[in-house]
Parts: structure tokens; sequence; C-alpha cells
């Protein structure tokens, strides 16, 4: 499957972020600990929220992470307070740009580790129920891109839980109608540009992995010394697939099953349920 | 638009008929005569048929085929005696793998020039057309491959011309049903390893340029000194977007709305009209 | 040949000046107008100078600046006070990232369009003078990125004027050896962040052709209701291989043989002899 | 570093060799077992000799092996007698076309698995000592270009033993003056149309793996059900970075610093020291 990190927080330098942790994504690019496969060098992308813009910018290529340039020169000169990372590795489908994540919508963003089981004979029926006015923005051949569609059908801009619960769903019925087993398995991040939405649901019960980081302020207590986190707000926050760097206490699992939204104030956590 | 070439006859290196010739489809890629664009660096794909291969090999890319040394590699080294190529201009869809010519059904290939007006907003209708076992197989998102799997689950298979007869129909119906007046512009080449079948049709009456080339037997009688012309047996035959080559007498223009059959033995010219 | 352009003043997102106008870069890649070559598809980049940051950030890639939405993206959402970029035409050099321009070294950037004549057999004698600790740096095959390290082997850091006329001078003197003509044809332009250096020169006398700006203060005299001439500061200056947008008064042709200089305060311009 | 394999015997689809076996070349680039990276995932490259072709044909590019279409497309559709195929694990050079093996000049190929240690020290010494009219071929920025082009130079074409022990000795003595302990570590194979040139050589006596598999008749008669053996010929032979398939017996260590010849009639295997 693939590897992502979302961060919000305090703007900083995308690379402090995305290469300079031991274990980085770029890192998991070449030696994933966690995921299922330990190469995700089938394309990668980045999606960040500019001050000033519109739409967040999304940069994404089909070559591996480890080694493209274009990645290391706009990470290494571009600040952001709201940004998504993911890298690819293919199950199946074509490597090509429109197949990397993030996708985009306006002023969202989505990205997926996981997969559709049975894809390939549920793909028309999702498609079909993919609202109109959006089918024509298919671009690639992934089941993340047509999740994302179906959210969007679903409701993403006013109500993300609800309208990812639908979609999940909606994978859920549809694979079942054609006798695939646990249709969903899934960790999903939705962003707008001040808040992040962060999933974690399989059909089966054994969701791929999902952690977040500890509060701040908590972090700071725990390891007075650690440099960076002098430099943070309290509200920093990331979720990853796997834990960058090796600071004792950093990192939480999402539970199985449930959702968490990273917004100014509080952060929320709450079960999650195909509706 | 894009520009394509479709050869059968005498095998020959590929580069002798896409690299050698004056103004050849290399060329055309960079600085085409009678293409909507003069510039078609979109992407580009050869497709040939290799002797005790069940499938015709395919090669595509998405730089422009003037630079690209894989395609010079290949063609100088490769010999087919049925092959396609096709450079691409894109009408506003990505500029990936996917969206390159030819495109691949088992023995078949195919490659388009021109375009679905409109197509925005007839692709979810056209796309729901599709045989739902096909479905699955759409990796892009041009106009071209939908056409491809609309004629396949028309019958491409079995009869060619009245496959794409009723894809060409659906497609104008479904214009006309959104208000679009003249929905399908399309030069069509079809193979199946034994034959080629060649459309020429648009809604408005005015399609884009198609040439066949003269019998061979006419042309040697016509240029008894031209070399080529006696390495090749009577029945080679080209279609092309745009002539190639400066020779007199060597180019026919496809009537408007006809199709044309390339085969062992006469080769066939006739009426199209969408069904 | 190529096109270029630099961007030095007020910070404006990079695709008011790329995308944005009539004549834009990006439609030069697909129709330029002066270039010895309509068409500029055999890569891009742009380098730009971010705050912060200790090195310019440099994107490029080897597709079409027409149809790349890296750069695309990465344009609509980044901000820079001095920036250049650059569309290709190989003249037989592979098409690769590394021979793209804009090159770096530490913080200066380069960009060149033109040519050494007879560069393959000039280019031995000109690469052994390149300094022995700059020489591992060669990346790429072009005349360009030698020119670059010829011209840093002779003190760009310092002197630039200079270091390019020694340049210059090493060129002529080598191809005069190897019975070249006429050996050099070029236009360059230089930064290090706070300055930008541009050189119109050939052996001929007969350079490719480069313009810079008008003044804003005089074109804002002239034409009080253009908008954007309002939003950037006196001291915004552009210098460009054809001119952009339709401005009557907005362009003035780079002399034979000449260079000037762009930098806070009166910018200068001045005779250019190899050395 | 990276994997190769040579193959010269029965003209055989490439696929047999390259994608069929276990534990294939290409399931190599993500999996590698013996090498120093796991991942080979920085470009590939295959070269094979066409009848009735002046020079053998190259095809390589940036991504990784294993999702390459085109790769899979040629494969499975060119027959070849001799050819080489290499997945590439970049130390720090670009990923880059011209930095992907085989390498060709004329009628010859060369692959390399290794490095030269403190390259970029070395680097300007090697170049330098390229015959001035091969210099000009230099495309790339890797060691093992430079390595080949050092062997044109010292007569690679008359006599290749001696030519590689030549460039060896070279980068040795080159090596040893810039006070690098270990300058070379190299498996080289090099082909001319007719015979294959294996050489295992590092300055450390450490090389990295390499194998040649058995004689065909010998394979035969350990394994007389093995349906693969009995389509090839007697004097089909591999050499591998790491082996193929799980055939017992199949595949010997060439010796630590020695090269082999395969050709019509008896191989040879020898001695290599640097000269």
């Amino acid at each position: 499957m693939c590897r992502w990190i979302a961060y919000s927080g305090t703007p900083v330098l995308l690379s402090r972020v995305l290469f300079e942790p031991a274990h980085s994504l770029i890192d998991q690019s070449l030696h994933s600990r966690l995921g299922v496969e330990t190469t995700n060098g089938d394309g990668f992308g980045i999606g960040w929220y500019a001050q000033e813009a519109a739409t967040p910018a999304v940069l994404r290529d089909v070559g591996p992470a480890w080694s493209d340039r274009n990645l290391r020169e706009v990470a290494h000169h571009v600040h952001s307070g709201l940004f998504f990372a993911h890298i690819r590795a293919a199950t199946g489908t074509a490597v090509q740009q429109s197949n990397c994540h993030p996708f985009r919508n306006g002023r969202r963003l989505w990205m997926h580790n996981g997969m559709i089981n049975g894809f390939r004979l549920l793909r028309r029926d999702l498609a079909v129920a993919v609202a109109p006015e959006l089918y024509p923005d298919i671009e690639g051949s992934t089941d993340s891109e047509l999740m994302f569609l179906l959210a969007l059908t679903f409701g993403l801009a006013e109500d993300p839980p609800g309208a990812v619960a639908r979609m999940a769903g909606l994978v859920e019925r549809t694979g079942h109608a054609h006798d695939v087993q646990y249709p969903l398995q899934m960790t999903v991040a939705v962003a707008d540009g001040e808040r992040v939405w962060a999933f974690r649901y399989s059909s089966e019960g054994r969701s791929r992995s999902l952690y977040f980081s500890t509060k701040v302020d908590t972090l700071r207590a725990l390891h007075p010394d650690a440099e960076f986190l002098r430099d943070i707000s309290d509200e920093t926050r990331l979720v990853v697939s796997e834990p960058l760097g090796d600071l004792p206490g950093a990192w939480n699992e999402v539970p199985e099953n449930s959702y968490g939204i990273i917004q100014p104030g509080h952060d929320v956590i709450g079960d999650f349920r195909p509706l």
C-alpha cells in the first residue's frame, strides 16, 4: 500500500518534517517498517496550503520519492502550516501522476492508504454512484480517487465524518453484493485548509497502522531539551502511517475504527462506523 | 489533435516508415502541416504485431516523439508487417501513458485522431454504456479510450465497421441529448493482426485529414526508379493523417464519411454512417 | 535554442509573470516568435530565491513546459522577488534534467540561450579548463553547464562581467584553435539573490534576441490605467528572450555585445567584450 | 549498487529470462538478496542484438524496472540470442537515462555493478585520460560510463581483457594518488555481438557477487525433467549478479579477481589483474 503524513501547526519548512527526522517519510519510501510493502516507490505527492492562495498546491510525480529532486527542492524552500505528503506502493493500477495522492477538489485534499478489495469487480458500481457533475473529474484509475469523489458526492464539504462514513457504507454494501467478504481497508486524511480529519477503518477490523503525535506541551515536559519542540506551537500535530523520529512518548496509535479532527482549540477523536 | 500512421505489408524495420521519409511522423510531432495543432508533443505510441506473439506489443510514453530515445531504438531494431504509430496533441486531458495511443485489447489495436465535443458533459453517459466487464479496463481519461471500449462493447471483434458505427451513433445521440451540435470528429484505425480498418467521419461533415497510399504496382509503374518500392509487396499499404515522403501520386484522400479495409487480397472502401 | 525570462522586483506569484501575460513564456514553449526554433519542448526549469533560504530553489523537468502540472502548481503557489525561468530546445544533447536550466552553484543561478558552435570538438578542451574542484559537479552534457562552470572558475562570485568575459574569451580562443569561425552565441543571465546580470553576445555579431523592460515609473506615466503597474515597485525589471504582453513601450532591445546589471538603485548597462 | 544479467545462447523471448524465473531480475529490482542495497529502483536498461542490425538496441529509463510497462512490452515481444539487462541503485549520481546501463559504443555493450571509491576526487583525472575523440560521447555522470570510455580508450575493441585490465590499473593508480585505499569495486560485462566477457574484481579482494550458469548438458543430466533446458542449446550461458530460479546445481560463483569469456566453442575463465 502506501505511507502518508499530515502536518498541522506552526508553519515550517516542509523538509523539517519530510526529510530530517529519523525514519522520515522519505526513508520510508525505501524502507518502510510497518507497511504491507517495504518499498513505496510508485510515485509520491505533497499538498500544501500557502498563504493567500485559493486552493492548496499539489506536487506529484511518478518516480520514487527518495530520488526526486523536485520534491527535495520544494520541500527545502516552501513553508506551510498545513500539509500532506504521500508515498505510493501501487497494487496493480498504473504508475501515473493522476494515480498519485493527495487528490484535490477546491480547497480540499484527500489521501489514502489501503485498498478496496475486489476493486475491479466493484469499480463500475462505485463510479456510477459518483455525482454526475463530479464524474468528469476522474483522471486516474485508483480506488483512492473514487473514494474521494464518493465522499464529495456524500457531503465531504459540509460533514467530513458523515460523508466518509457514507462512502465506506456504500463500498461495503457494494462489496458484499459482489461477495467480497472484507471490502474496505483504509486510513484516510482530509483537509480543508483549517482542519484535518483522519480515519482508520477496515471491514475486517485489522486496519493499517496510524498514529497521532502527543500534545506538544506534554512532550515538552517529557523532553525539556528537545530543541524542535521549542519552535512549534502547542497546537502542532502530526498524523502518520508510521512513527517518525525517536522521541519516546511521541506517538499514539489511532484506535481501530475511529477518526480524529485536528483543529484550532481541542482536537477530537470519535468512533467511525460506515453508514 | 493528433497524427497517426498505419502500415500493413512487407515486414520492414519500423524506422523506415516512422523516421526516414521526408515529413515523417516524427517530423510531424514537431511540425505538422495539416493538423489542427502544429505541435504533437504530448506523448506518443507505437503498436506492432510480432511473430509468434499472442498480442501486439505497445510502446507508449509521455514525452514528445521527436526526442524519445527508446522510440528511436525500438524503431531501428524491430521489424513488423503490421504496425501503428501515433503522436498526441492533448486537448485538455492529462499527459499520461494511459492516455496515449494505440490502445490494446487482446489482439486488437485502436488509435484515434479527433475528439468528442463536449466530452466532459458526455463522459459519464458514455462510460455507463461500456460493457460492465470492460469498464474496469479504463485506465486513462480520454474520449479515445472510451470510444475503443464502446466499440468493443458493440462487437468490434466480430464486425468492426458495424461496431464503430454503433459507437459513433451512441456518441451522436448522447451529444444531441446534451445539446452538442456536432458531437463527433474522428479518424480511427483498428487492427486485429491480419487486417486494418480505417474510418473517417465527423458529425459536421468536415473531418480531419486522412490518406491512403496508392497501390504499389501502380506506383512502381509511375516511379520505376524508386528503390523502396522494389522491396515491398504489391499488398503493402499505408493509411496516414498526412502524407509522408514526396512521391507524386502516392497518396489519395480517404473520402468523407467512409471507411476502408486493408487485407490480404482486395482492399475495400465503403460508406460510413453512424448507427 | 531556448527562451528565458529573469524577474527582479516586487515579490509576485510566479504565475503572474510566467503564465498570465499574453505571449507568456509558457506560450513560447509551444509557439516562440523570435526563436530559432518555434517549439521549446525539451525540458524547462525555474529557479527562485525564497526568504530565509541559503540557496535558491530549482525546479526542472524534461517534459514540455506547456503541459507540466508541477510547474503550474508551483508557479501558482510560490511568491518571489527574484526568479529565473527557462524553456529548452535541445540541439543534439540529451533531454535530461541535468541539461535543463537554470543551473545552480551556491547562491548563484545561471541560464543560457545560444550555443557553442562545434561543441563536440571543443568540449574536452573546455572541460579541462574547469577548476578541478568544480569538475565533479558536471552532471549533464550541455555547453551551457560548462560555460557556467568556466565562469565560476574565472571568478563569477566576485566579478560576473569579468568572469563571463574570460569564459567567452576562452571559448573563442578554443574555437579558433579548432577552426570554428564563430564559436560563441549566447544570451546569459546570472543572479546571486540580490542582483541579475544579463549578457548578449555572439562571435558573429548577430546575437539571439534579448529585451529588458522599461522603467516602471516611465511605463506608469505612459499607461496610467495599467493595473499591474500599480502593484509593483519602480525597481521591478524583467529581462526576456522575447517580449511578453502587449504594452506599447514596455520593451527595449539589449544592444549587441553588451551586458546589464539589475540591482537596487541604478541599473547599469555596459559593453561586453571577451577577454 | 546494481544487479545485472547477461544471456548468450539460443534466441529466446527476453521475458523468459527477465520476468519468468523465480527471483528474476525484475524481482531483484524490488527485493535483491545479495546486493548492498535491497532496492534497485533508480532506472534500468536492456541491450539486445537483433538480426541484421549494425548495432545492438538499447532501451533505458529512469523509473523502477518493476513497474515499467515499456520494458515489459519489449521483453514480451522481442527475441534475442545475446542480451544484457541491468537494474540500478544510484549511489549519489543523478537518476537520468544517460546514467543507466548498458552503455553502447558501436557494436559493444557495457554494464557494471560496483563503484569507484572517492569518485568525485578521481573523476577529472580519469576523464582526462579518455581518448579525446571519445570524450564528447560522455552523456552522464557515472563512474560506469567513464570506465567504459577508458576501456575503449585502452583497446576494448581488440583485446577486452587487456583493455579492462588497463582501465582497472589506471583507476587504482589514480585512486592511490588521491589516498583512496581500495579504489575499485566492479563486476563488468562486455559484449560485441558474438562473445560476452565478464569480470569480477575489487581492489579490496571482496568483490560483489557474480555467478555463471552450469553447462546446459550437465544441467540436463541433473534435471532430465526441466522443460526449459530442452529448448536451449548446449552453448547457452548466463552470467548474473545473483542466481535466478531454483534449480539445484545451476549456478557457480565466478572466482575473485577473474574473468570469463562466453563464446562459440569452449568458454574460458582466467585470472584478472589490473595492468
